[in-house]
């Protein structure tokens, strides 16, 4: 193994792969003790390396944000892909090309109007999708609810239309919005049940209606029974971050993602330490900015990953990065931070940060250093 | 001509080539007016078509934020190349290589602990390094005051040393929090007169300094007079976006970047429509949030990309984006933006939102696509 961390060029994404293996034992545990299966989002990580330690730790499947990401994981070997993002029907003749090639791709939808499109594509080519109806549980997003009439509509357009539905899902995405675990259960408890009572309305009507999937990586890890589910979605989970720090559902040393930077510069007067990590590395997510701790662009670490507290990336340029720290008084930041030296900054949002780079380095357990590539793009 | 915009799936990052060929005309004629060379930051564009068509138009070389933006220009002929970043000493080995392939690389510092790290490694190698001291005119970033000490000294450093001593640089960032044509113009003067300020003083220490190196877009194009300084560098004029249109120093007419997306859904009873390009392709950057007008993560237009006025992407999440209408009485939101239907986001910050896509679309006048690629990572 020649490459370590010391010969990395900067900025870098690092991947602390004993952390993140970490991330996804404690996820799938929890899913096998609660008796669902777990299928991972990958859309946090778009890499490979990733996405197979899932798989083999236990995951049912993957769900993805693109096309090109079910066309990532297919190419790979991987035929259970959850396309979970309601379809446009300008992309219906990309789905059908991948099911042709032999993936089980699922669809999504929330509307009659996509629903009619679906069947009407389907029909035309004579291909039975696998589509899911998407529950709004929370009014984040999309999705129907439980009570419009427009649920049981969509599902009897579906079946009646020769199309596989294959259940519902939802995802409490307000849930990055709470951070006690009282909130997330009883917001895991909302998801769990509003999109359990969706199936029955769907049952109830005559349909078939397999499936319940939902998921968030704070619910999935805060519900206590999961009941009548049989299918959890959470991504963030496998690296973690800031913002599910302040959350409440992790702790620091779960953080697997980080950017390594270099100091390139001080502005003394100001107590500044200038970087080359600004938000072409960091992303601009300022996640954590609405959370009772805000940490600006990121939280800063030594080169060796420990955190140096009140020391945070408080601005961000292009390609320069502001470190700032909290009690400046005594401390002689070009001795304490020379130009030249190495530092890591925790990102707010996991998934954002990441997709400003090519590539991750992955860290093992011996130090030795591993170039995973990522996706990019649509 | 086969593609269209018609054609492409969603999202992607539209050009407007008359736009981006106007904007290009519209700084080279002022900088041509004002006596100095335009040296175009490709850092906005990281594209070949683009920087062609600025060094086309009358520029004189690059400025780049990476020392992969170097390479990837000097692979296509590009030579005079200046890294507008304060050098970190791990990467002056890449340099040194760059330098011993032809490239006229220049190189940046503002601290002695650098400058005596170039020195060393070129004296080592036995190169004589081409490098520019960066000066802070406005307490945005980095640089060193005109007044300190250092100044001279990192001057002496480098010429005593056997490097280049180029000149000094500075960038006049603060300008972005401006909106007024009388703060810009008394911002750029700013700019000007300290970094020529700089300039006579390392002279009047006995060191040449030939080069006056000053920039930003709204300085660039607000500057009454450019006496003392030999080139500008500007980035974001090339495409421009919402927060240049804040700042007052384009129209909306000359916007040329937008992202291409495609309803995917409705919230009726919120009057939102959700479309494919959330902030994955929008990028996280809310650069208008503290302006005088903020257009969430986005100002929506017609597929066509005429400006509707009061419809914002109000809210982004991975790949979902949330678009509000002012004023939403007497619309149907599902009649007037069907699914499936189309529309084009302004963005906020082109050079965030660029770096989401891999490649961009560039539409001529005649309405053909062109696929032109973009770089990414370091």
């Amino acid at each position: 193994m020649s490459a370590s961390l010391a010969t990395l060029d900067t900025p870098a994404a690092i991947v602390d792969v004993p952390r993140m293996q970490h991330n996804i034992q404690r996820m799938q545990q929890r899913m096998d003790a609660l008796g669902v299966r777990l299928r991972p989002h990958i859309k946090t990580s778009k890499c490979l390396p990733v996405i197979r330690a899932q798989l083999t730790a236990g995951a049912s499947g993957v769900t993805v944000s693109t096309l090109k990401e079910a066309q990532y994981c297919f190419a790979e070997g991987i035929r259970d892909v959850f396309y979970a993002v309601a379809i446009a029907p300008g992309k219906l003749a990309q789905a059908l090309l991948l099911r042709r090639q032999g993936c089980q791709l699922s669809l999504l939808t929330d509307s009659i109007a996509a629903a009619q499109a679906i069947v009407a594509f389907g029909q035309q080519h004579h291909e039975r999708f696998d589509v899911w109806i998407e529950i709004d549980c929370d009014g984040h997003r999309s999705g129907l609810h439980v009570e419009d009439d427009s649920l049981v509509e969509v599902a009897r357009i579906l079946s009646e239309g020769g199309m596989q539905l294959r259940g519902v899902m939802t995802h409490a995405g307000s849930s990055y919005e709470l951070d006690t675990p009282e909130a997330l259960q009883a917001l895991a408890e909302q998801e769990r049940g509003l999109c359990v009572k969706a199936a029955q309305r769907i049952r109830e009507a005559g349909f078939p209606c397999p499936e319940v999937s939902i998921g968030s990586t704070p619910t999935a890890l805060s519900a206590l029974s999961l009941d009548g589910v049989t299918e959890v979605r959470a991504g963030v989970y496998v690296f973690f971050d800031l913002v599910m720090h302040n959350i409440g559902i992790c702790q620091p040393d779960e953080l697997a993602l980080s950017v390594l930077t270099t100091v390139i510069g001080h502005q003394k007067d100001k107590g500044w330490i200038i970087t080359d990590a600004g938000w072409m590395s960091m992303s601009r997510d300022r996640g954590t900015q609405r959370q009772k701790r805000d940490f600006g662009y990121g939280q800063v670490c030594t080169e060796a990953g420990d955190w140096i507290e009140g020391a945070l990336l408080t601005g961000a340029n292009q390609e320069h990065g502001i470190i700032a720290l909290e009690t400046a008084e005594n401390v002689d930041i070009t001795v304490r931070f020379p130009i030249g030296s190495r530092l890591r900054i925790l990102p707010n949002h996991a998934c954002a940060t990441g997709t400003q780079f090519p590539d991750y380095h992955a860290v093992d357990a011996e130090g030795g250093v591993h170039t995973w590539g990522r996706l990019h793009g649509w």
